[in-house]
């Protein structure tokens, strides 16, 4: 694992603000030379810490209402079934623009986040979408009402 | 809400994937002119689409082992001490480096997605912060094992 001292995580923190940033300009912020802060980033770029450059749209992009949905599949008697049930019900909600993530749970889980534009829409999406998906045992939803941390996910991950 | 058209669509796409292109990368891409390519983003920025630029951490800075937690709050007799408590559980969560994202579900629930870097140091943490708070009727806990769709959110998240 790479060791970060304190300039690695003071650049790596204004440029997660700010990612626009000049050389120079985050060596004014930071008062250290130039030169230090170019060969900072030009490490920090190699070694992988920073693995890309990207934009987070704004409010008006992203989808207002937010939902965690864990699905869970009933246990099929032959359980190789399982694995590719399992497999199909991620591929099939990654395809989903508004399904914003996909993760597996354990052996019968699905996580997903999904996005939609009012509560009315999301319901519906959830009972025509989720809730027909067949050999379900169980299907849980939470609604993300206010975030008091990592609120710009939604900017992160939405598609256009 | 702003229209966007088949080009703005695809230089947000371009942006997203590396937001470190210059205009005349872009324009290249996209096979369009330099001042189009320029003028679009501009607009793009000032009407808020483009919200920020930022990095997302590599592999090594992301926590191994991510999992949701829904935290459901015991009503209490006097309803203003449910608000109050949602609140603190939020803040207490939101100030802890290892917890990547804080959000309201509901009323009396709390979501929220703890990084940790084995499942031993994810259930300590869970057993030993989460379910001694005071007051709670049910915890549900999430691993999330393996990403279909938005698995760099982890290194948007993650703080250093």
């Amino acid at each position: 694992m790479t060791q970060l001292d304190d300039l690695d995580r003071a650049i790596i923190r204004v440029l997660k603000q700010d990612a626009r940033l000049t050389i120079s300009q985050i060596a004014q912020k930071l008062d250290r030379p130039e030169s230090t802060i170019h060969f900072r980033i030009k490490k920090l770029q190699e070694k992988g810490v920073i693995d890309r450059y990207t934009i987070v749209l704004g409010d008006s992009f992203r989808p207002r209402n937010l939902a965690l949905v864990y699905i869970q599949a009933e246990t099929p008697v032959i359980e190789e079934f399982l694995e590719r049930y399992v497999r199909y019900v991620m591929r099939t909600l990654s395809m989903l623009p508004n399904v914003m993530a996909v993760a597996r749970s354990g052996k019968d889980g699905v996580v997903a986040l999904i996005g939609e534009d009012s509560p009315e829409r999301l319901n519906r999406f959830i009972d025509e979408t989720i809730r027909t998906l067949p050999t379900l045992k169980r299907v849980e939803v939470f609604e993300l009402d206010e975030f008091a941390k990592g609120g710009d996910l939604a900017g992160f991950l939405v598609g256009v």
